[in-house]
């Protein structure tokens, strides 16, 4: 990349094409001041903004210096400078620094120049546009929302009865990171909240609630070299475990001997099983709403009685066991009392205790920023609760609440921190398992996220969709998910298969659990989930056919262990995910660049997940430049068009490339 | 008022208290540059602006001349004045006029002082909030909406099916004017999109889509000589004709056999009738929505045979007949094609025939801003197709939908027309009824409004309202429309009784008829409506009881004449409203002023209308520093606090001033 400056402008270019432009009409940057309103309820937030003043700098002074380029940015020639950048330029990559700024910013504006054929990805985990071209995506992690999609009548339910239907671009993880179809990808670090806007022709628009780091560029010749390089940025996650691909781990919540019955009732109809996942572990708790899991992060022996030995028994029967635990301890819990006796627990500004609602019981938030409250944590609550006392892998839920108004023991105003907070609790359950010397071995999965989450958290799970198919909520966010995430480094995702949220009469049907766990079986981990209301939704144990279904499903998904193998290895050493967008592949044909309900899998197969009910065919679409093979009926396509293939129950629309060196091996799977 | 500068600031004083400040740190004026998106369906807008500068104008110079001062604002000192002011003041007022501006603001805020505790009332006729203060309202005249509240189910489907759900804002009638409990009003001179902002502590921010031509500034030592002052500046209407007295005016939309056979009936249980509105004098067009009206202003002979010997008829029962217009002129119309030939059409941006969705049927709209257009509409298809026809009266509808991509005779953006449409369409029907020398005879009346239509319209009615008792959209937003207008110089206001719009299974009740007759009874004019979907709903002639009801208001209605004739002495005199809000008379009493749901109806008589179902009392408040008669028990209470009384069907919670000159004869209402 190089800088080009004269009296009045200066532009950055890549490879021949200007990403940063500042003209004194047309300038990069607008600095200014808001006022922010921020309210939040379980998880769901409000969030005004009140501007006054934003001020174009129209006024560039730029120096070559030895070590690249001093720009100080004024609004009008012959004032203080409002804010002083540095940018340093190598052949690829180009890093701006945020080196001064007037006390009075408190928002920043900078454009990039884009196209306006331009496609662009990735900003975290995005589940409902892969393509943000055309939209705005405000990068704040919290609930995702049920619904998702104002025009429903779900999402106007959720969002009366508890302010929670949520929109497009609502994420638990969300990242200030994109990839543009210019071959380059943009990062801009820092946790404060943030807006970045692709809906004009000829810029995009990033708006920052505090003056960034600094924004970082890198620029590649191939998509695949550009993920390679963003994966080197922010981390890898170790390869999973062989355990985990033994099979399906089953989330079951409902006490031992329902554990043991599913179990047992599963394996003789032919179940792969590698672990189970038992959120109530720590027992339950009796509310209004419903079954709610005991926030205090240990073995409930009356739920699971002798849970040490019977752990044991099942490891000798070749399943692991997993918990569940999120980063607040409810008040009427020990752990809570400990870490309030300790000093760990945020606090109100005026150092009071601070409790968040959780619904109908309140809890405190363990205060990260306090290195001894984080060694607390994962020493004493994970280290010595779970991993000593049987847990090989938990669900480390939430991150995504932490208040704007409680205060911190590192005395950053937790406006910032609250994008951090993810990343945060990631670290802690990293360390705690690394504490342990069981890193690549214990599995942890995470929903939210922000910028470094890739180097700690070994899996992502898409959260929780409704158990439907619709747009928004529904199984295909799933793909979304997934992609996005993975462009920026995150190599395993899964997620609950058959949905979770159901409410207002929205009920899982069969048909939906035997879809999901049909793209399951093409995914890094297979893991089932009874839902936010077991007793009122389908379970897979409760019909002959689905458990059927289910054990070919995770035959398959066994099947697939020596390819999947490969692909962790290829995630180890390039950074690539297991989980691709068509176009990483085929970089030339532009109309996959939009494609977001289908993925590579590797780059051997195509997955084209059905996603509607009723269907018993599907219409892939096959990419340009490959000749691809059908896996059931082994008929042969040429790519570059949509073709309709048969997809019953049970033939998920899958195609193996053609001239692939596998191809044998993958075309076997048919008949696993 | 005064203003006050020194080297670097300079502030407008009025009774010892600031309205307007500039500081270098803190100024009035911001100016900037936005680009609008405006979507419209069928009267609903979704406006969307970026704005991608907002300068805070911290340099004021400013210079006394003969005149007044002239004030240069400047984004910094040595620069190009963005913004020159001229401040004139005399003892009570101030004006200030935007002189000139640098031709690339097409944004401009200003600030007003505000103090935490202070109300304001205004913005034309407001639906959902009569005291402004904690909100935004944006200004522009559109479709109010149905259902008008997000949290209802009724909105949602509106908004779902047809972007109709509308909310607080959304009103037929904007006005960029305010009164302050401070004792002054502000009107901004411009038709241009505002935004007047309530919400913060110690400002009101006012923003506007262009530079406005000026402030206008008014003060007043009483809220009762603000107000003769608003109504001097704005216009004021001719007293209602004594025909529109003699009782309530029918709505019927059937033909003239079921015209006649209402009118017989009514009469039968002696209810007064003073007029037949028939919006259907045009005859029908048949839409897979239900009847719709045939938009070709004439009489339609199917459905009126010999209308004008019919009419005659009516005349000499004493029965007025009423007819409807709007200024659009369907393509299949004859009228259509007149204007159309004549060039009288506003066009397309490239001059082409431009046409307006209005369902199922499209319309041309006649270009207001061509006089001989103008004077077309006027004459042409006013006074020869209406007037001559035998028409006392009509509905002026419509005005809220001049599409923002239209080109227009005058040239000026119709971006900046759009709100001036309204006044535009006004003064054509004053003109046509003038022009006939009928003015103060013929009564059409307007839901649509702007600056200035005051001096046009002789009677606004509230618009659509829904059937029913809701919060945003039902019975009681009649009386916020005819307070908040009220204050602004329009004296006159009614509804439609029993309301208008019944969607998604709304239906009217006999009691939500009643009811609203009841408050009818205490306005101007007493007119009912058939509603949207007539057959589905209840119509006042299918039940014995209500009839009997409904003739015993008309009979209130015309026992109070005397009294409303002073009322209207007074609206001509002094420009104030028939329908008060408590404070105008009960200053001192701060209780009052956020009072919505009652008023005065003059200054003897308080109505607090009954706007919830199944309800037997009421509880009214009573403002403090006078006692109150029950009008139907003769209680006297003490003013100061909430009293509650019996409120069954038929008695309606009506107060008069014990101390009042009319006392007596106003009580003797209780038995008419």
């Amino acid at each position: 990349m190089k800088v080009v400056f004269d009296q009045h402008s200066w532009h950055l270019e890549h490879a021949g094409r200007i990403l940063i432009s500042h003209q004194p009409d047309r300038p990069c940057c607008y600095v200014g001041h808001g006022t922010a309103s921020v309210a939040m309820y379980r998880g769901n937030f409000d969030i005004q903004d009140y501007v006054d003043a934003r001020v174009p700098l129209s006024h560039a002074v730029v120096v070559a210096e030895d070590a690249g380029f001093r720009i100080a940015l004024h609004h009008s020639a012959g004032t203080e400078p409002d804010v002083v950048l540095t940018v340093q330029v190598n052949e690829a990559d180009a890093i701006i620094r945020f080196e001064h700024a007037a006390d009075s910013i408190n928002r920043l504006w900078w454009r990039v120049v884009a196209t306006p054929e331009e496609h662009v990805w990735g900003c975290g985990e995005q589940m409902s546009y892969f393509d943000l071209r055309g939209r705005h995506f405000p990068l704040w992690t919290s609930e995702p929302g049920v619904g998702r999609d104002k025009s429903t009548h779900i999402t106007w339910q959720a969002d009366v009865t508890a302010k929670a239907g949520g929109d497009y671009y609502h994420t638990n993880y969300p990242q200030p990171t994109f990839l543009s179809s210019g071959r380059y990808a943009l990062h801009a670090e820092t946790t404060a909240y943030a807006d970045f806007d692709f809906r004009h022709a000829d810029f995009h628009e990033l708006q920052f609630w505090a003056v960034p780091e600094r924004i970082e560029l890198y620029g590649a010749p191939t998509f695949v070299e550009l993920v390679s390089k963003l994966s080197t940025r922010f981390g890898r996650q170790p390869a999973l475990p062989d355990w985990v691909l033994g099979g399906a781990i089953l989330g079951l919540k409902n006490g031992l001997d329902h554990a043991e019955r599913i179990i047992k009732q599963s394996q003789a109809h032919g179940v792969r099983v590698s672990g189970l996942w038992c959120e109530d572990w720590v027992g339950l708790r009796q509310t209004s709403f419903g079954k709610r899991l005991f926030w205090d992060w240990r073995w409930n022996e009356t739920r699971y009685p002798d849970a040490r030995n019977w752990v044991k028994s099942l490891n000798e029967r070749g399943i692991r066991f997993m918990g569940y635990v999120n980063p607040y301890l409810c008040n009427d819990g020990t752990l809570y009392q400990e870490a309030r006796n300790a000093g760990y627990l945020a606090t109100s500004a005026d150092g009071g205790e601070y409790l968040v609602d959780f619904g109908e019981f309140w809890c405190g938030v363990v205060d990260f920023t306090n290195p001894d409250a984080a060694q607390w944590f994962a020493q004493r609550v994970i280290g010595q609760e779970m991993l000593e006392a049987g847990l090989d892998g938990w669900m480390a839920d939430f991150g995504e609440y932490l208040p704007t108004d409680a205060r911190l023991a590192n005395g950053v105003d937790a406006m910032i921190m609250h994008n951090a907070w993810p990343t945060l609790w990631a670290e802690v359950n990293a360390r705690a398992v690394a504490q342990a010397g069981r890193t690549g071995d214990v599995v942890f999965f995470m929903r939210a996220g922000y910028t470094g989450v890739q180097a700690h958290c070994p899996l992502l799970w898409a959260g929780d969709q409704s158990v439907d198919f619709t747009r928004h909520d529904g199984l295909q966010t799933v793909i979304c998910g997934a992609l996005s995430s993975g462009l920026l480094g995150n190599a395993y995702h899964h997620s609950d298969i058959g949905g979770y949220t159901s409410l207002f009469g929205n009920r899982r049907t069969p048909e939906l659990f035997q879809r999901w766990a049909e793209m399951a079986a093409f995914t890094p981990v297979m893991r089932t989930h009874e839902g936010n209301r077991p007793d009122e939704n389908f379970q897979f144990w409760q019909d002959e056919t689905v458990l059927e279904h289910f054990a070919h499903m995770t035959r398959l998904y066994v099947a697939l262990v020596p390819y999947v193998r490969e692909l962790m290895r290829d995630a180890q050493t390039r950074g690539l995910p297991l989980q691709r967008p068509l176009f990483l592949h085929f970089e030339q044909d532009e109309h996959a660049y939009a494609i977001q309900d289908q993925y590579l899998y590797g780059e051997d197969l195509l997955v084209a997940p059905v996603h509607e009910a009723g269907r018993t065919d599907w219409q892939p679409y096959l990419p340009a430049g490959a000749q691809w093979i059908h896996l059931w009926s082994g008929e042969t396509y040429e790519g570059g068009c949509r073709v309709t293939v048969p997809a019953p129950l049970g033939e998920p629309p899958v195609f193996v490339r053609a001239d692939c060196a596998r191809r044998d091996v993958l075309l076997a799977l048919a008949t696993c």
